[in-house]
């Protein structure tokens, strides 16, 4: 999506030279725009635990390229297949919650098996890396596609008045290659010339809502305001919310929608005040193995001065201030599960669906033969 | 309650000069701890509305202190009947969700109606302030002692592990003249040796749990956890909470209860996982006119800048940081409303009694025949 009129996507392969990888830096948005250069699997693993990216389409392209960045560094003298099963546990453990790092760590690991030379396995590797990209890409396109017919159903329900959209943490095009998943929609509604506004979760404690979610929305010239993450069940009791749309990290195939921290208590409000509540995701983030309820997910306890110091700009450079004193009794966990009863439909690639696992497996029948627990 | 190690309550009469009214000036906790003197009506009404003290039963006694200082400093020229009722809607604006500070100031407006001269009704304005802080403290006293019981009765079922208790904003001795109204109860269970343990909601955007509320029970030695507002539905879903304990800024005789915004959604996770939520409140905080539901109630939409910049230290001082773009468009709604459906009972200075108006009103026979917040 466009950056003060420039297109721009949130990972690419530096234009002279190959062997480094370029992101934005999300840590310093909204207030400044910094693009990083990333050379090292350490460079890649620092940028998503540390969360430079973030968001699950993204991070699924990151593991796969932070895999490439290892390979082409591969040490000469070392046996290669230990190397990569090092290299891909490192780089997993780097977000353990996110399906979707697993899934594109474990792409081209997969791919590279068969490779005859280290050079053969690092084209492959930039490879499969640009192709989990372009998929990602076009998976976003058309969970924007998909869901645009809902928000057009309420716009024209509504007559034309501004269909108001409720949505959680960042799952727009900084989550993911281009377009984003819960935001896909809205950037094609706008686009189309369908009124939306949409009600933005702070979410803390990183406020990607407030940081990301809003900056992408105002530079596409889409409406919206900032909330507390407090304030959403109350505006959906007044009747101000038409929908809720939100992204995942973890899916399961009976519906479950692990997001981050919050998402469940929106998803309860919207359930309470009849509001249709939507997941949109790619089907790389659902975990074909993950059991009903999605309990089991390991959900990661961040460090705590997340919730302490609260960040952002001072004087025009990026600081962080005290909310609370230093080493105060803190429990910061990065998600929650909203259980498939509370989700109205989930917008994916190939459609819509009901929450449910005869419905999900209809829109991917090749699915439930290809792994094991099924 | 204590304060490294001496007792203090919230609001008072300076020892030396009756003409001056005391407090602890809240915005500084936890991090320096600050006493205010307040002389004019001005004083006391910024105090309210800029947030030095808050909590319903505080701002009652304030409310009402507040004409104290306005009827000490009334012009000799005025007519004084329009001067009182002037003052009376000025002080009673500075927060116009709390029905405990129209409630304060109707009574010392209503009370000195009679009195034949100015200084009587200084004298009089005096009396009846002194004597609603007596009745808050000793109302939160008889809901410390009847929430007990509910704490002691989960305790012996979880044969003497801790109770985890989860609260929202601030309903402790800070919001009252002393013990508060949701912690009272735990207070009480703390001094018995009852094993509690107090998950603290942040509650953005001026993080009272966080700065208030821990800071309190850690004064008091009890243990505590802050999280983020985000994090409580997750926590119920695990388990891990065993019941809620808000206060309330306004409740219907029907058994809404009118809180600080977000303490709707935490009732509908607990509701959801079947973890019973208390609203602990002294009768001054109902409004008997309200009809069910609650929902004509005057919600105050706050400064837009409470959500853009985060208060608290830097470097030892007082400071704010930017979270977000300055003019950022925000929006910031004060409180929410629970249904009584949720609220599985309500603790009263008379006992324990189920949100319902037929329940209630046994509690309370002499109040639905009365006038106008009497």
């Amino acid at each position: 999506m466009k950056v003060k009129g420039r297109h721009f996507e949130t990972i690419w392969i530096h234009p002279a030279n190959q062997e480094v990888v370029q992101i934005i830096d999300q840590r310093y948005l909204p207030f400044d725009f910094v693009i990083e250069d990333l050379v090292t699997m350490e460079d890649m693993f620092l940028a998503i635990r540390d969360m430079h990216l973030r968001g699950a389409p993204l991070i699924g392209a990151a593991g796969a390229l932070g895999m490439y960045l290892a390979l082409l560094h591969a040490p000469v003298n070392e046996e290669i297949s230990g190397y990569i099963r090092g290299a891909a546990l490192y780089l997993k453990s780097a977000r353990p919650t996110a399906i979707n790092l697993a899934w594109g760590v474990d792409r081209v690991a997969g791919a590279i098996v068969k490779c005859n030379s280290r050079q053969e396995m690092i084209q492959r590797a930039l490879e499969v890396s640009l192709g989990i990209m372009g998929e990602e890409r076009e998976n976003c396109r058309k969970i924007g596609e998909f869901g645009l017919t809902l928000i057009e159903e309420l716009s024209s329900r509504k007559q034309g008045m501004p269909v108001n959209i409720l949505t959680h943490c960042n799952a727009g095009w900084l989550a993911c290659i281009d377009y984003g998943t819960a935001l896909a929609p809205i950037y094609f509604a706008h686009d189309k010339g369908i009124r939306v506004h949409v009600w933005v979760d702070e979410t803390r404690p990183r406020n990607q809502g407030a940081r990301l979610t809003a900056w992408e929305l105002q530079q596409h010239g889409v409406p919206c305001t900032i909330i507390t993450d407090n304030a959403g069940g109350y505006l959906m009791k007044q009747g101000k919310v038409d929908m809720v749309i939100v992204g995942s990290d973890r899916a399961s195939s009976y519906g479950d929608i692990v997001n981050k921290v919050g998402t469940y208590l929106k998803a309860l409000a919207a359930f309470d005040n009849k509001v249709p509540f939507y997941a949109a995701l790619p089907s790389s983030t659902i975990d074909w193995e993950l059991e009903e309820g999605a309990m089991s997910t390991p959900v990661e306890e961040r460090d705590g001065n997340e919730i302490i110091y609260a960040e952002g700009w001072i004087d025009g450079q990026p600081g962080r201030i005290l909310m609370m004193p230093e080493g105060s009794p803190v429990v910061n966990y990065g998600f929650d599960i909203t259980p498939s009863q509370l989700v109205t439909a989930i917008i994916t690639e190939r459609g819509i669906t009901k929450a449910s696992r005869i419905h999900i497996l209809k829109l991917f029948p090749e699915k439930p033969n290809t792994r094991l627990y099924e």
